[in-house]
């Protein structure tokens, strides 16, 4: 079942060693096949050099385990939230990045300093307010997903042009079309969040980059006016 | 004799290089076989990439020497008094991993920002006072692990839930149920050290992060509740 | 058409990885054949370990592709604008790397501190300024590097003299007499930019070197006197 | 002439490489034989992945070449003002590795925060000043070398007990009993730079470690007393 999907999902969690965003098991991607709603999500705390595509668990949008001889991973009901809450996001990844997940702690989104930024996130990475003490004593995982989906919901973000998020004294989630672009998104957000910091450092009255460069990076790279890269038709 | 035990030990040993907790020969592993009561550690000052099984030293509780080619670490008598004063500590590791140290040089505990400490160490990673002029004349090594078990004693630490510790213009010590567990915490404190770090960058005001959040995380984990990786039944 | 050219040039761009310059495909490196005033260049958004000789593209200095199955780097009128403007540079490169970029954030020239600095830059590493919502929404590309050049006349900087530059909210642009020099030139760039962070950290009253070692240290490697090296008569 | 030497004293600058102390050709070893009065030392500019024992240069104490088909270091006038300084000297290495020219750059001595420093220097890592342009003019390396010993005659520092020092605006020279000892040293100057600048951002109001800490530390490893490592005899 879904034997491809699991090479892929298999390669995606492998990739977030090889981009350095992970130490030991403290990673996890996911994507879902919209066709038949079902979501390919890595084992919980399996080591990585160990893992095969066979290890991939199967769930359905209730969290159900469809095939696996591995407990998916905690973090499931937060990935299933967002899958239920974004039709257009089909990859979910989190972490623990260094640098992200210190912006996470410190309670700060990532401010736009940059065309680095602007190339993949269209404004702020914003970072989702913590969960409180019921929240977290009732579906933690679950709340997580909540939480976040309320701050792109009352901010009218757009996950697809700001596809990632901190969650306070936690870490990081990225979204993308499928699970290796949101590893691609994770990717970036751990570098944006490290040159964010030696920005501070340096100028510490360091105010945002101009809108209008936002606006031509990003449209730069997506939309129907994009130029960069090979055109896909 | 306990040839199983040196073999771990070693490959224990050779991991600090692998996580990049140690330069040239600054660290060292023990575990403790609780049966016998014979502690395999390190020898003193010997390369990693030429150590063998057989060149790991077996001392008993009262740091003589039962087995072995090469005097042990010079640190043993403070791994002696953990495995002394802390029946449930199976193994040892002594680090001078460059946040965590720098942290033990500053002397400050880490404090708890986020779920990446939490998942690890139920309440800050204390840091031990330095130890008199007096204590340092006398046996040092020694010392150096009582001002720490004072610091456990004092503050009512259980090594089992804070499972490592800071001690002042020296480095780390970490415990684990064994050897490759001692290691495996070693890791997360540096990590947590680095994260800690940038996170007071970023957010100069940044306080403690929500107490019931440590207890959640903490309990996903371990104790008899926890539901994170895979159930050991 | 010009095959050792697109070698060196293939070279140079797998050189960004190498010397950690880039990201996924952050980056790009050309050179121009002087004699018959064209240019090879990196191919947009291709990945470095799937590109090829074949993949670079050969452009004329009106930007016009002469040779190549793909796109060229979507910087390429940047390139170009240099060729035209500074007939002494042979090679560019352009990268996002970190620290060097976080500078561009700042808004900052990197100051002269030290002779690391001084063995390459007869001067700061200027930062030129942001461009103008016209410039952005024009030919957004080719303003970069009139502004960049801008910076240059203005300042009275010669680009072989200092031969790399800052743009605000944006990132690096490196020169050389050839494709390897400005890679090269661009790797000192990011090691500089990571020296001045630190050294900022540790004194932030630091001000700039004295102005004679500077002349000293940049020719012992640079002119008629230099004695750095091997003579190459 | 002196074949086993100049193999050892590739190794060594080789070794710059490998401990991470180098970008390009930026640092150099040179080791001198006391019997013969000569010295074996790097090539100037040489790339290091290129170079073999047969490259290594040995020169007198007067700095003429003796054997050798390339220049030396253009930094050995530097080096031979040592080893005529300091009898017990026998390696000399001059690196810029990143934080410890930041420190070089920033003017400042690294001071004693912990034992990681104490198990290798008797002291502050000094920071000799910067030369005076009329120095810079003349014998430029020569008088480097000339400020550094003025630096360690003028405080009485022994350079077998501290054994490497900074240079203002400059970089870093270190010091040995041999090649190996002199960039095993030069490691850790980098390495105890990397800790002081983290240990002063976790605590700006750190104060040097206790004298009789550094006392104990220092000599656990060094003199008659060391009980460090294993026995020699």
């Amino acid at each position: 079942m879904l034997e491809e999907l699991k090479k892929k999902v298999l390669k995606d969690n492998l990739d977030l060693v090889k981009n350095k965003l992970v130490l030991f098991t403290w990673g996890n991607v996911s994507q879902i096949d919209r066709e038949s709603g079902l979501i390919v999500i890595k084992p919980s705390g399996v080591e990585y050099d160990e893992m095969t595509a066979d290890d991939m668990v199967v769930v359905d949008l209730e969290g159900k385990v469809v095939e696996g001889h591995y407990r998916p991973s905690s973090d499931t009901p937060t990935h299933i939230e967002f899958y239920k809450a974004f039709p257009e996001v089909g990859g979910v990844t989190h972490t623990h990045s260094t640098f992200a997940t210190a912006w996470a702690q410190a309670g700060r989104s990532i401010p736009f300093y940059g065309t680095t930024h602007a190339d993949y996130f269209y404004g702020d990475i914003p970072c989702a307010r913590a969960l409180t003490e019921e929240e977290i004593l009732g579906e933690y995982e679950k709340n997580t997903g909540l939480a976040i989906i309320e701050k792109f919901r009352t901010n009218n973000i757009d996950p697809t042009a700001v596809p990632g998020v901190l969650i306070k004294s936690h870490g990081v989630f990225a979204f993308g079309k499928d699970g290796a672009n949101s590893v691609y998104n994770a990717t970036v957000i751990e570098e944006v969040a490290k040159m964010a910091t030696i920005t501070e450092a340096v100028n510490p009255s360091v105010v945002r980059a101009d809108q209008f460069m936002m606006d031509k990076h990003y449209n730069r790279k997506h939309g129907k006016n994009a130029y960069y890269g090979q055109s896909k038709h």
